[in-house]
């Protein structure tokens, strides 16, 4: 396909210099009007080598307010990023509403390096486009602007800039073996690009090609490109939606009335198990640090459903230097500034290490659903994106388990009369707890929902019988020991 | 003076359960007190190898809401982190306002390590103190708590511990060689850990010794001492302090009024200069970018002085993939949660950046003091506090510079009511501008404060007379090119 490209086009200098000032002032402008309309815009530039991106995104960064942008070169991994799970990188740089981010090669260089180097079975190449399409569609559902240049040049030109660069005491380092051998394989080279291209063109995430010969040229397409996809999406009326939980308050038979909540031990049951249970887990956090093995755990259930005396018979086993509670309330304004999954994606461990979320992502699906705080098409398309992270979380080499925290009506009502009755309790008590448990039958509706969609292979959820702390405090512990246990075992077999 | 402590003190099981619960009720009362009076508090663990550092922390957190504090475990520095002004780790890590962050070892560890292997020099250690005392003071006085503790062991208790882990095949891992020979030369490493407990134990940041030996008796101290000093906290009384300007608005000779703002170039004179400057400026950043060295741009200046004029002009020649310009407005919520320079140490380049600051930190004493934003102990503290900030980014390599944009009130005047008039520019001129303006004498006295305290060698302040635009851009150009050139002759001569 690229080589139908006429890579001869040109502009001269008069020309190239009214164009661009005219260009200069729709595009500074185009980028207040988006900040007030706080639309998030990432533009991204991929290419060749030598085909001039640092050049382009310092012409088109002229243009734009430095308090709305920031550039990021991505380089290849540092050992530290390859700690983290690969998306990670790029969900901690996506803009805030209303902000521009400049990706000088981005999310594909990864899969291009590898393909090209023969390093990826066809299985791998097709996970990995998938994984950069979801994180493109869900960024763009979320009214986020996508512009993919990508920067053509023909072999001839590619050859003639490293030479250039090579003669020059002063750009001789920029040219390395790899960028000779991509240069004397450059066929191979580009039909990844190509496959790349063609691969992730999508409506929502189109690619532009980008004649770069000629940097003039170049500049003005990158410029109207940049400039028709802004006005584009100023112009975009959001299509209706409404809040609408969709949810009815019949009870109906359920996953979580077939919770057994008569279970229980006695508390000479749950010392003894709770101390074998610990001991272990403290020898098997040892054993996940040295096999660089991350482990993510969820707990959601109902207030009081005692998320905080399991989440802490966990914590006393482990070792504080190797995991973190991230407790998530309402999201602040920094947080509201963002994708919903962002606050959770900066957050994911490094590899080795634990992270326990005290409520999850899931409130996407149960509290923001039920209360209009996001709309019925953001809470249909949740389930899907949801597990679409942890399934990557997962493929990263992650544990990945949630928990359901499970009781009765009657029992969370006790257990609210004993926070108030005690004066060291008090504090975990509001009003906001008594108004969510008037809505219990809609919420039951909206967990049980979640439930059914959301529990896959990779990151199952796990029913915890709560009515009785004891067992329920002991059924985490042995859940994540045996869960662990397994996992080493997989990896011993290997 | 350690060898004269009593190692031997011990606590049985029985009276530690009972001390340790009522001391954990405590610890948690007041862990939420600190978080309603938004007191910040540092906890540091350092101590011998194997003193139980990991262990202690583990027993500290299971008192603590886990959405108020966050463990930080410090390792040698990584490749990534060498590249950045030392602190930097550190201010990153500093809790916001009402939270607690606990540091399993901290800002001393690099000291004491290069100590003991005799990789520094008397001077280096006088400095490495100097800048830990100044980082506690900065944000002691910013009510920050910090509790320092020295967990302690003597040889023999060292030894029997690295060899119990060492006889397990699951903990063998954890002692290091560096362990074994920091232990046979244990008198040696314990001096300079003795030489750290006096060079930095202050009335604002003092340490406490721990008897580690017996980890019940360590665990009820450890508890007894982070009570005492957040009770201490609590109840302390803010010192009566006002919000006072103190400047009186009658003009005196000053350097700014020395500033000859009749210097001017033609357009002519100012393009071929500029086509000059920016193309060495261009082999300049790369030279920077090659030779690791950071830099820092400051820019200060009047309203409509030209300080976005003169950053184009720079970033114009600049590879957008080295540098970044930071626009400061007032702070946001979050950044109000933290020290006032926190803000701008996370922003600091790594070796080979550049960032330029469109204002920065000399708000405190310029819009802060004026405004009363801050009160007068605050800015009068301020200048010392940015002397030393900037010592600290020379000190680690940096070329720091900082430009206040001179024009005179007449001149503001009219590029004022040029902005209004212009439909492309009127985004740029507020209602604030114009009462700004009405307080220019005293911003006057406060800016000539600023010079004449903040203007160091590390750091110097460069007046730019900014009348002619063209004057001013060209002097910019100049003293940043200047500088690096300086700089790099200096490089070579070594």
């Amino acid at each position: 396909m690229l080589e139908k490209i006429d890579l001869s086009k040109k502009m001269k200098k008069a020309e190239y210099k009214e164009e661009i000032n005219k260009l200069s002032v729709k595009l500074g402008e185009l980028q207040r009007i988006c900040q007030s309309a706080k639309i998030p815009v990432m533009i991204v530039f991929e290419g060749l080598d030598a085909s001039g991106k640092g050049v382009q995104i310092g012409k088109l960064i002229q243009a734009l307010d430095p308090r709305g942008f920031e550039v990021f070169a991505v380089k290849k991994e540092t050992e530290e990023e390859k700690y983290y799970p690969y998306m990670k990188r790029f969900w901690t740089k996506i803009p805030e509403h209303g902000k521009v981010s400049i990706f000088d090669t981005s999310w594909y260089r990864k899969v291009l390096g590898e393909r090209f180097e023969n390093q990826m079975s066809a299985d791998e190449v097709a996970r990995a486009y998938h994984v950069i399409q979801s994180f493109e569609k869900e960024l763009t559902d979320d009214r986020m602007v996508i512009i993919k240049l990508f920067l053509y040049i023909d072999k001839r030109e590619q050859r003639k800039r490293f030479e250039k660069l090579a003669d020059s005491k002063e750009t001789k380092w920029r040219v390395t073996g790899d960028d000779w051998r991509r240069n004397e394989e450059y066929d191979a080279y580009l039909k990844v690009n190509e496959e790349m291209l063609a691969k992730t063109d999508t409506d929502f995430a189109p690619w532009t090609i980008v004649e770069a010969t000629d940097k003039r040229y170049a500049a003005v397409k990158i410029y109207k490109t940049v400039i028709h996809a802004l006005e584009t999406a100023v112009k975009k009326q959001p299509e209706p939606d409404e809040t609408a939980p969709e949810l009815d308050e019949k009870k109906t038979e359920s996953v979580l009335n077939k919770a057994d909540l008569s279970l229980a031990y006695t508390k000479e049951e749950y010392e003894k198990k709770k101390k074998k249970l610990q001991k272990e887990l403290t020898r098997l956090h040892g054993e996940l640090y040295r096999r660089r093995i991350p482990m993510i755990l969820g707990f959601e259930g109902w207030d009081a459903g005692g998320k905080g005396g399991a989440i802490k018979r966990l914590t006393q086993a482990l070792d504080p230097r190797g995991y973190v509670v991230i407790p998530t309330a309402a999201p602040n304004d920094w947080e509201k500034k963002h994708h919903y999954l962002w606050r959770f994606w900066v957050k994911m461990p490094k590899k080795g290490h634990i992270t326990i979320f005290d409520r999850t992502w899931y409130g996407r699906v149960m509290v923001e659903r039920i209360e209009g705080f996001c709309t019925k098409r953001e809470w249909k398309r949740a389930y899907k994106e949801m597990n679409e992270m942890e399934e990557q979380l997962s493929d990263s080499g992650a544990i990945v388990m949630k928990f359901w925290m499970q009781i009765d009506k009657d029992e969370q009502e006790r257990r609210f009369k004993e926070r108030q009755a005690n004066p060291e309790k008090q504090w975990k008590i509001t009003d906001e707890d008594w108004r969510n448990r008037e809505k219990w039958d809609l919420y039951e509706r909206a967990v049980e929902e979640m439930l059914v969609k959301t529990s896959t292979p990779s990151a199952p959820w796990i029913i915890v019988e709560g009515n009785n702390k004891y067992y329920a405090r002991i059924k985490v512990l042995e859940t994540v020991v045996d869960a662990i246990q397994k996992r080493i075992a997989q990896e011993k077999e290997k």
